[in-house]
């Protein structure tokens, strides 16, 4: 399949772009090749797709359920009682809407921690995002739910061969106060054994770092290296609470950290990310939406607005969280955390990107693309989305939508009543 | 003019709206009665406008051209440079363009500060929206700017019957720190004698506070105070740095504060608004998105959600500005504010209304209305906006929208290289 897309005015210069297969072969100002498909770039930006490096896809069926409670009432009355009923078919309509929103704001990868790791699989399978799936990991300590999550893991990772190469298996211990020190040990080797990436919960609270210390005798950081854990194949979502020490020891293993600012505020985790210190020590910051109780939505745009307007505020500077920086944080950053060629629009990257209207009050005037996609947009401006090489979004319509938001609506107060 | 909205699902249950000349008449299960449009409300929920209490409507133009910067630099190297260039013509077009955007995202009216009072008034008459428009007042204590100032309300007070009621004329003196006491009192008594409304910046940062202190002797709202500006015709942009006998005189006084949650963070202004505080003591309290050059766009449903989430975090509760509450403050304080009777969906209020588009992933499933469109939805999912009785969007399309955005792109353009 080869895809053209023609004058596209990304730069204030129109340009030319061509697939072929799955990636980006030619970016000039005049292609005329024959093709498969063209599409008009005029009065439309290219973009890269966004990378959401943590969400729990299916809680889309919980979006707007419970809000505006503290935290511990929400997880144990809310939360917690409709996750112990959700059916594999629940999560499958929970993810298949999760992709759905994401392709409709401009997502082409996401990092997935969740139950029911097939019913995730099938729906980003088919739906043709990438995602680095986990299965969420617990065991409280108890010694048959360490046994069954190891036998899930390894009968997970053999039925991977069936899945599209989009998907990334990765293992997804929980938390440390979820986990049990002999679990982290064992993801941690069967992780080297198998190549695999790892993505955990670390520091969200300060009342975790608090609990770390009495509990375990040292802060987070220092929990997870005892245990064998840090390294380049590990990504930890949220990190608001990290000493200078905590940061060194995570840019020297080469570690990738997650912001999830919605979460964050909306939770009152806080808003002292340490963006600046980590960056300076050299550690890959990426952007998240986590789930969407408590986002409540999947759209990578309003993420990147959250963490830059938020970013400025909390350490009394406006310029930090550039408007460039931002976006390359939100979209470049894929390639440091999941291995692939993407993140970028440029030849020999992977096809995974946007066409975005600037035909739009919100991008009125365009003096400054990246300023107008962090500070003014939102992931409606995504008119077009490209994945892998294939065409997932057109003119704002992705195919199935309609029966996808039903299923999921029905699943969502079926699962309420059940 | 009759306009019938069938089967919208506002509560889960099916009503009908019926609007007659520039107001809601009846909202029952079934109306049957001979119109001259009917609005299919399926699958569409019916909200009330939107009121932003504080924009400067044609700084539109300049959105994007300076971003990442301090206040001062920003405002003295780019902003008023630009300003002082601007021209009447460009301000219609800015203008224009931000009322475009408002109705896309269902703002019925807005509170505006900025030059050229005459290009605004047209704008927003043709537009259809509802606006109290403030000529903003600056006179740095010179006697002939004082002069001229004087003059140009007095005329422009006097032009004001060629305009539709839409626009509420008031006063804009500009801030503490660039209007001179005489002109303060000047204002105050103007406003008294001719029934008009007062709308200035205060306490925006914690230099503003610290100059006052220094230069006046006592805190913004004792000088204002002094100066006879308090009453319930005032409403006061930012308020950031309020202590407890402020809160406690604007309360005493009726005064009302907006909210400019963006703005706030971009600039590093800061994020401890005593929202609970201000609410305790009785003060009404409205959100504004402020110009484009600080926002950067004038999506009201963004602002709901950037108020709600900074709020919980800053003050560690989050219970705090609830989904119901911040909507309420979105929507309902207009009739504070400016003194019409709009802001509900209610028989006897003004036409001033929004369809919302429920069958988009972000607002699925529908568990509830109103925390799907403060804490997930942004201004894209409004489908159709009436006010006044008068129907300005229909299917997301605003006639002459494509003619609004070239105008004004090119009017940005050439204020930047003229």
């Amino acid at each position: 399949m080869r895809i053209l897309i023609k004058n596209t005015e990304t730069d204030h210069s129109k340009k030319d772009i061509l697939i072929e297969g799955n990636k980006i072969t030619r970016i000039e100002e005049h292609i005329d090749t024959p093709v498969d498909k063209v599409i008009d770039g005029t009065r439309k930006a290219v973009v890269p797709g966004m990378f959401n490096g943590h969400t729990h896809a299916a809680m889309t069926l919980m979006r707007g359920y419970a809000d505006d409670m503290p935290l511990m009432p929400w997880l144990e009355e809310k939360i917690w009682p409709l996750e112990a009923k959700l059916t594999e078919e629940d999560v499958y309509w929970g993810a298949k809407l999760a992709c759905l929103e994401m392709i409709k704001t401009g997502t082409t990868t996401m990092v997935d921690m969740y139950h029911h790791f097939p019913a995730t699989a099938n729906a980003v399978d088919e739906m043709g995002i990438r995602c680095m799936i986990t299965h969420a990991g617990f065991d409280f300590g108890k010694p048959d739910m360490v046994e069954n999550y190891k036998k899930t893991v390894q009968s997970q990772l053999e039925k991977m061969a069936g899945y599209s190469d989009r998907i990334n298996y990765a293992l997804g211990p929980h938390a440390i106060y979820t986990v049990s020190a002999d679990l982290l040990k064992w993801v941690a080797d069967f992780a080297r054994h198998n190549g695999l990436n790892i993505h955990t919960h670390l520091s969200e609270t300060k009342g975790e770092v608090e609990d770390a210390l009495k509990n375990f005798g040292m802060r987070p950081v220092h929990y997870l290296k005892k245990d064998g854990l840090l390294g380049p194949n590990l990504s930890l979502a949220h990190c608001l609470y990290l000493d200078d020490d905590e940061i060194k020891i995570l840019a020297d293993n080469g570690c990738q950290v997650v912001h999830n600012p919605a979460s964050n505020l909306k939770l009152a985790s806080g808003n002292k990310f340490r963006s600046a210190d980590l960056k300076k020590a050299g550690v890959t910051v990426c952007l998240g939406t986590d789930g969407t109780c408590s986002g409540n939505n999947l759209d990578m745009y309003e993420t990147m607005k959250l963490a830059a307007l938020t970013g400025k505020v909390a350490w009394n500077d406006p310029t930090m969280w550039s408007a460039e920086e931002t976006f390359a944080i939100a979209t470049e950053t894929v390639e440091t955390v999941t291995g692939i060629k993407a993140g970028k629009i440029e030849e020999g990257y992977l096809a995974d990107l946007s066409l975005v209207n600037l035909n739009v009050p919100e991008m009125t005037p365009n003096f400054n693309l990246i300023s107008n996609l962090v500070y003014s947009a939102n992931g409606n401006v995504v008119d077009t989305v490209i994945c892998d090489g294939k065409v997932l979004m057109e003119n704002r319509k992705v195919p199935g939508e309609e029966e996808i938001m039903e299923k999921a609506a029905q699943a969502a107060f079926n699962l309420v009543r059940r």
